[in-house]
């Protein structure tokens, strides 16, 4: 359950698929990054700086500009970039946690600069977000961009928590799920138009993209996802396929994950896999996929819009299946 | 430059001092701190909540409620649990940073929950603030404390940036207390009441504070302070006393921080005293609180107002002339 080791790339489909404004926004999202990293007067906030334009998919802010549509304000660009803001600070905090070397491809700043330094470049991306918020008076965006960073350091709490438990049900793992990955996807689409349907929709999407990054974890290949198969099993991390694994192979309950070694992680993943779990796992993250589409029915969206939330939803499914 | 190891006990004479509003509002501070920590539906903020009820004398919500003076609103009470609320996640993760086995006399999160839960609880405590003061769409308010809360990450990462450079001048460690203590005062200060000479009289204190306490980590005792003469010396933190001392006694600059032992620490802090730094820091600290009077002056404050602040003012020399 790392955050997407692995960014689905909708984005350069949905660009393709839309008119100019869209990329023109995705721009000025790109432009506040970039004043947020600098602009201390000092070179302080490098780590924030180097952070920011390793860049992503920029996925949150696309679904926040895509919600706002065509006639959204500066409002918009500014959530969307108050979201990536929220997102990068707990990407930068989960690699102090998991002392992780790499994240796409670069090091770390938890590698470069050291726990210390990472610990506190994530708290002032976090500040910035808000500050960034802030300076424009949007009391309701602040409203569910800070209910959501709620949502996220509660679901990072139940992780640890759960740890190494083998015997945490379904139940809990889909409430942490909702919590550290769908929370924030429900409120990119909020921030762009607060409506229970577009909510719904990125609620449903972001969910699927947890399930089906946990799916690679245990599928691989490296080559793919850039980590070695079952990297979240050897941090404790109890995820789906593990739990579904479990209850139709009663000797995966058995095993103690605290004792795994990177050998017996690849063959716990092999096992999980032989017993149906990658499968049923990425069927039901289809099946909530197809629910987020339907919930946009109720958004009143114009065919072309629709297209572009499809392109979205797709994008997330598409790499896995 | 640990963030005031040693707490000031200014609160209690100014509760003496003060008619019943100031104690009863304070009462709903405990209160709405307490519901943070809380009221999650689980047993998994028991971290925030055992931080938040440890307590602290609640210096930075008393100068928010004395500002806002007896006429404040509810505003006021929120904007004091929130500035705590801050205050608390940064100690949180300080303590995660020093790997601090105490805090207040009680062991500090990371100690018993880890550094993994640490990191996340002070993330929960940081979001709750912002989400406490967006239920009630106070842009002001949410404006000062994010402003602050970047000043506190900058200050902290340029205290990681500076450590163990013997060299660092004055002026870059003035700039460091602004960041990390003054401004989370000054914004006490504002968040009460959005005045100029409120915001000065909170910073001058702030900086005193911070002064004040990095020449008790020289001077200990440690009976007194709860932890070994020369901490931050360990630590790397490069404090005014010590540039001062190294002015003085050219042979202290050749000093190898990274080096030293507790022993050579403790011996530090003796050459540091001879060289009179502690005096002259001391004094200085001295002004600044004098400064910090005399900015009041421009607040308008009638005689009894303004005899709480002074009290408040001077309780934070008081413990350490």
């Amino acid at each position: 359950m790392t955050r997407h080791s692995a960014v689905p790339p909708p984005v350069t489909a949905v660009l393709d698929a839309s008119s100019a404004w869209l990329p023109a926004r995705l721009g000025r999202v790109e432009e506040i990054l970039r004043e947020q990293g600098g602009g201390h007067g000092e070179a302080l906030a490098a780590d924030a700086a180097t952070t920011l334009e390793a860049g992503g998919k920029r996925l949150r802010p696309m679904l926040v500009l895509l919600c706002a549509g065509e006639k959204g304000d500066e409002g918009a660009v500014r959530g969307a970039a108050a979201i990536e803001l929220i997102h990068m600070a707990t990407l930068v905090h989960d690699d102090v946690l998991d002392a992780a070397p790499l994240r796409r491809g670069r090091p770390t700043v938890a590698a470069t600069s050291g726990r210390d330094r990472a610990t506190a470049t994530g708290d002032l991306l976090f500040s910035r977000a808000f500050a960034l918020l802030a300076a424009s008076r949007d009391g309701r965006s602040i409203e569910l961009l800070s209910a959501a960073s709620v949502a996220l350091a509660r679901g990072e709490l139940a992780q640890r928590q759960d740890a190494y438990d083998i015997a945490v049900g379904e139940e809990r793992y889909l409430e942490r799920c909702r919590l550290k990955t769908a929370a924030l996807f429900e409120c990119a689409c909020r921030l762009g138009r607060d409506e229970e349907a577009l909510g719904a929709f990125g609620a449903s999407i972001g969910l699927a993209f947890q399930l089906l990054d946990d799916v690679l974890d245990v599928s691989g290949p490296p080559e793919r996802t850039g980590k070695a198969r079952g990297t979240d099993l050897l941090d404790g991390t109890v995820t789906l396929p593990l739990i579904l694994a479990a209850e139709r192979d009663p000797a995966i309950r058995e095993i103690e994950l605290r004792s795994l070694d990177p050998a017996g992680a690849e063959r716990l993943c092999d096992r999980i896999e032989a017993a149906g779990a990658l499968r049923e796992v990425r069927s039901r993250a289809l099946e909530m996929v197809a629910e987020g589409k339907r919930r946009l029915a109720a958004a009143g969206l114009d065919p072309e819009t629709r297209k572009l939330f499809d392109l979205v939803a797709d994008g997330v499914v598409q790499r896995y299946s």
